[in-house]
């Protein structure tokens, strides 16, 4: 598939579950390729299929080797599993904390198995667009469970992680205090809980601690339907994941037929929006300002301006006056 | 200093070196507060003397426990030090990764001595914008050094650290894979290397590693007139950190009297406008569609639409037509 495909053509492939074509596609919209733009309206159409899995964690809770497990007992039942992994863009390299997913290779070989690694690479809000077409787009092509794995650093992040039909908090045990505390901001978002390196003796300390902290009523009343479980799974013995996929077959079906399950998919369906109308905000901007900004920069430089005024003007001379 | 005081008269106070009108002044700068511009553009021109220095690194890399015993020492050589710590917001919460700064108390009852977590919400450009606002009110304030402590992960806030005088990377002996990995894109914009733990046996390994890359050419011919220096300190031993504060000045005299020291902050001065600039024209977006969201929400909902003809939409219903 060296020649270019036209979009149109390739949501035809995509909808036959061609590996190429998911690649191609799911660059293009990374790229926010206007063209692109009808292929993914095309594709928005078509999804809404696939069980969308959430999960977030702090660095070095265990999050990819824990996906890697997981995805393999979802294969093993039938299903065909899509991974969209959410990393930080390096400043410069562009290179992504996933980057080297040597836990991965087990599934390589796997055609029912698909992992992309998402490198966005600053534009605003194009990270959160870019990542749900992707999962539409493995929806499209057939993937019964795709997968949102993000580091749970960073606001764009774990909002991401939080756009699913299932979100998933994985926590492990031994980690430093500045990690536990990133941790804080997580937690609420959780339909699901993950302990993970279950075979660890100092575990049940930190399953103990999450079920403490959920009977004392965190989350209670959101959704009365769900009592978030908090499920212990070790990838080095394989125990909890039958448990843990159980329960994201349960909270599945609560969030399909439940009215807090509805306003969340129209809650998401905002986010959706929003993340996409500031990208194309942002894009147009930055193209529009682009030429102007190294005189502004240099006017602030010297003090002809403050940062305030000369944004406003720069905002102003970007978009034209009828749009200051 | 309970009444409301007019944002002309807590500049006179800030300038006076008052705490409680620079903590005032911050939080004004940090709400993004209209009538708190005209303040902000009169500290910007009175500021520019303080040494700024960004520092970053891992979570888990020791980086506070490192500015507390450097800021320490800055003290005792007469200095005042103020640190802006920037922590990504959590998503529901608005707690702050550093909130919990129970290992700075030694240097809480000093008055030469100003701490200050920034905890930004998520308007997109709002947190770099604020914080070099932040960094303004200190330096006008006649805090001599001013550190900007961010935590590595995520582009916003390695790119917050990269603009200051100084940039300094803090890694440590010891840390997973994973939290290597974040690092990978940090390395570039050091100034300055800080291996922490210096106590620790294993830490010759991360300098001599460094050490090693330094040497293969990373960041060469960037700016000739500068060799990245490898400070190896210990916050438990006290090593180090002369030969740290040393790198430090001799790094802002050439930053000072060289051409490429212009441009960077000609540079710096260009990020922080187009901050700016992007936070003005996010907020003017979030407040013309907030009324309209959920009803283009419900749309896309019920697939009335795609995410991209939607977001247009909005985009244009919220700018009204001519802007579109």
């Amino acid at each position: 598939m060296s020649r270019y495909v036209p979009s149109r053509e390739l949501v035809e492939r995509v909808a036959n579950g061609e590996i190429p074509a998911i690649a191609r596609m799911i660059s293009r919209a990374e790229a926010g390729l206007p063209e692109a733009r009808e292929a993914l309206a095309e594709i928005y159409q078509r999804a809404g299929r696939a069980h969308v899995i959430g999960l977030t964690g702090v660095p070095g809770s265990g999050k990819s080797t824990m996906v890697c497990a997981l995805a393999a007992r979802l294969r093993a039942g039938g299903s065909k599993v899509g991974i969209v992994a959410v990393d930080p863009s390096s400043p410069y390299s562009g290179g992504s904390i996933l980057g080297d997913r040597i836990r991965m290779t087990d599934l390589s070989g796997d055609p029912g198995v698909y992992i992309r690694s998402m490198a966005t690479r600053g534009v605003m809000g194009g990270m959160a667009r870019a990542t749900m077409d992707a999962v539409d787009i493995l929806d499209v092509a057939g993937f019964e469970t795709v997968i949102i794995e993000t580091v749970g650093v960073g606001q764009d992040e774990v909002e991401i992680a939080k756009a699913a039909d299932t979100t998933v908090v994985v926590s492990a045990p031994g980690l430093g205090d500045e990690i536990q505390a990133i941790k804080a901001g997580m937690l609420e978002i959780a339909d699901v809980h993950v302990v993970s390196k279950c075979d660890r003796s100092d575990a049940q300390r930190t399953l103990m601690d999450l079920k403490g902290m959920l009977t004392l009523g965190v989350r209670q009343g959101k959704n009365s339907e769900w009592r978030v479980p908090v499920v212990g799974v070790s990838s080095y013995d394989g125990s909890g994941f039958e448990e843990l996929m159980s329960a994201l077959e349960r909270h599945r079906n609560v969030a399909l037929h439940t009215e807090s399950g509805r306003e969340r998919r129209v809650a998401i369906a905002g986010f959706r929006l929003t993340k996409t109308a500031e990208n194309l905000l942002m894009e147009r901007f930055a193209r529009a300002c682009a030429p102007l900004t190294l005189g502004f920069a240099q006017r602030l430089h010297r003090h002809d301006g403050d940062p305030y005024s000369l944004a406003g003007e720069l905002v102003a001379a970007s978009f034209g006056k009828e749009r200051s």
